[in-house]
């Protein structure tokens, strides 16, 4: 009777293996991963400090290789290979989809690379780059060649008795293609209409006769986006000749789609989508101090516009004291425009006709707020300091930055998609350093002309 | 022949059918609107300003209803629904899959929803409620109830009859369910099986007999990663009792996929996530001021701890113009950390086994980050403002600070977590208080005892 997954956690899974492995019981870590399915595997992997990894690794016998690495993130899966002799990585490839050696191959850097293309034969090697031959983030690069193609003159009952001869049908098979002399797709037959379909009929008879296909050098995004949109399980893909080349399944598309939402998440930290949380010390440092280092500069310029106001804060301490307020409030209320802005363009709501409606939205939001919080922060700064002028001050800083934030926030990502720059890995540090500097000089601007 | 589909692109319908709006051509609205698919009415409408959305709305043939209202996002959903009379809600209603009818009508504000029930007659309402009995974002909530059903001892010869009698299938079926004469899941036969499978063998004969099933009060995030982790395209649905209730298809566990990966994201920047970027001013502004006024506290946090200082800073205005640096950089370093762990948390690779290794690893990067970036500032700040002792004082409160941000940022999703509180939600925010208090202590702190 079937069987409830009670999420069976990898984590119990993996704390099991780590006390094995604790004790030196490699016979049983062994048998532990291979009755584990390869995508446990991997992550068990994942979660496991590279040296642990290393040690894993050495345990699973090689007739499982392909499978795990397939499974892998890229980073972890090219810390791996890069220790592997290239023979046994070879024997790992042999197994892999076109896609998956696509991504895998062209993942590596250019030096292990090398390696292993010279340790294959010819015809892996021709393959290989086959599968490589179409660049990286289109449809070519993340389509499998495993299609099955019939003929529109046969009838249904043929079909079937050639399928009843050919035994298993590729994974995910949902649908067959129709293609004609030229291997020009013709038509789509889905697996089901097989089903229901009259024997006596000719393929021609019961296809749909207008399919649509994706161009095989269309960006992986816009694949992922169409579908989400129409709700598709795969989807054939034509050279620019309309020919059959290949086809896309949905199991590839939902890494694109979740790399995607991810990827601004972990842009607007500044970090790499790919990055390996288990990664050694000195990496992640390295990888992160470029971010670290932009901040900084962002940060001296900050300090720099505090400093054309050296005399009144040596004059006035208090200034000094509230000078972090209005430059914080500024920076939150813009990346909350900013992220909105730039997760509307990635689902494709904000594009040239309604840009300027959104702006214009933003900034009354921005106005309204300025309203809002310039009245509270005088209340507050008011009764704190029982001084009425600088209370006033400060809320025309507030709202001179929650205005500047509102337009930065949803201005930045149009103006930075236009220029070809990715809006949530800059933006957010671009926005910061416009609010902290309008905000540092619109208070002690003000309050320099008002208070001394 | 196959149709390539240049990415047709919603944008130029948009801006043709606003064309068409504003010149009151309301006939040629109409038909360019029932010619899309739903899908892409649905983007359009949540591409366009509430006002815009209202009069195509209005447009639209209550035919098309139901489909579109399936595709939209909660808000701009619940916007419309909102401001139908229930009636033609009901209408529309009715041809909605159960999954999309417990999603829709449990999202609405509870008047409404009300007014909607009582339209229903007798039959629908049942219906409805049932759709909605099981919790929200659980299996059951997200599942379909459309399975196909098969008999363990049937020949495949007879289920071949039947499906030919039946004609149509359920959208996307892949599968057919054996279940016994009590419905319990007794196994699964793939549609591509019955293809290649010998008429005269039974169902049991061809069937996987150990399927593996999600049951009905799953967490919907654990069953989008099983999908994700398994590559699955559909999966039965049990109950405790292992009978066969529903099943979930891959284009569901999608939108969760999407959603949840845009989650952290959206909180960590105080978003709601079905936040609707074109919604009124006054509900935006409403919506965001939760997060401004928690930033508020924080701020003022911040500067009642400068207010320890102040004679110090009265003292030394280079102290004032310096003062943000430290708290700036730990800041963007504590938040890498955070949004790491956060996403490490959301794939499943941080768990108890390995929680301690990666704090401290994150404990390390921060004490190599505090030594480069000290060593940088005490550098820049000594050449800029001609002060070794100055130069020493910000170093030692920089590398206070980028261990206090490597501590926090590690440790935080993991109590946050224990605590039943969205890490990616409150994270943030609590992670800025920490590492500007600390920053600022630390830098002030250390400048009045060495420096006055």
């Amino acid at each position: 009777m079937a069987e409830a997954l009670e999420s069976k956690s990898p984590q119990s899974q993996l704390r099991a293996l780590n006390a094995a492995l604790t004790d030196g019981r490699f016979v049983s870590v062994r048998k532990m991963l291979h009755e584990l399915p390869a995508s446990d595997v991997a992550l068990i992997l994942e979660s496991s400090p590279t040296k642990t990894r290393d040690e894993l690794w050495e345990l699973i016998d090689g007739d499982f290789h392909g499978d795990i690495l397939e499974e892998l993130s890229e980073d972890v899966r090219n810390g791996i290979i890069s220790k592997m002799v290239p023979e046994k990585v070879v024997d790992a490839l042999e197994e892999m989809d076109t896609d998956d050696l696509a991504e895998t191959l062209s993942s590596l850097p250019e030096e292990v690379l090398q390696g292993i293309l010279e340790s294959m034969d010819a015809q892996d090697r021709v393959r290989a780059e086959q599968a490589m031959s179409y660049g990286e983030e289109t449809a070519g690069f993340i389509m499998n060649t495993d299609t099955i193609t019939l003929r529109p003159d046969v009838t249904v009952d043929v079909v079937l008795r050639y399928l009843r001869l050919k035994g298993d049908l590729p994974e995910n098979t949902d649908t067959f293609y129709v293609v004609n002399r030229t291997d020009n797709l013709v038509g789509l037959v889905p697996v089901a209409r097989l089903l229901t379909a009259d024997p006596d009929d000719t393929v021609s008879e019961v296809m749909d006769d207008d399919p649509e296909a994706i161009p095989v050098n269309m960006p992986d995004d816009e694949v992922a986006s169409l579908f989400e949109r129409y709700n598709w399980l795969s989807a054939p893909v034509i050279d620019d000749k309309q020919r059959l080349v290949g086809r896309i399944t949905i199991d590839d598309v939902v890494d694109i789609i979740r790399e995607d939402a991810e990827h601004s998440m972990m842009s607007m930290a500044g970090l790499d989508d790919e990055e390996d949380t288990f990664a050694p010390v000195w990496q992640s440092t390295q990888r992160r101090s470029v971010w670290l280092a932009v901040n900084l500069v962002t940060a001296l310029m900050a300090a720099a516009v505090s400093d054309l106001f050296e005399d009144t804060l040596s004059e006035m301490a208090v200034l000094a004291i509230l000078n972090t307020i209005v430059p914080s409030m500024g920076g939150v209320a813009g990346n909350q425009t900013l992220t909105l802005v730039i997760r509307g363009m990635a689902l494709g709501h904000v594009n040239g006709s309604n840009a300027r409606w959104l702006v214009s939205k933003e900034l009354a939001i921005g106005l309204l707020n300025g309203v809002i919080w310039a009245a509270l922060i005088a209340t507050v700064i008011g009764l704190w300091k029982q001084d009425l002028m600088l209370g006033v001050v400060i809320a025309f800083a507030m709202m001179v930055n929650l205005i500047a934030a509102a337009l930065s926030g949803a201005t930045l990502p149009m103006i930075m998609k236009r220029l070809k720059i990715d809006p949530a890995l800059a933006g957010s540090v671009i926005l910061t350093t416009i609010t902290d500097v309008v905000g540092i000089f619109a208070f002690l601007g003000t309050a320099t002309l008002l208070l001394t």
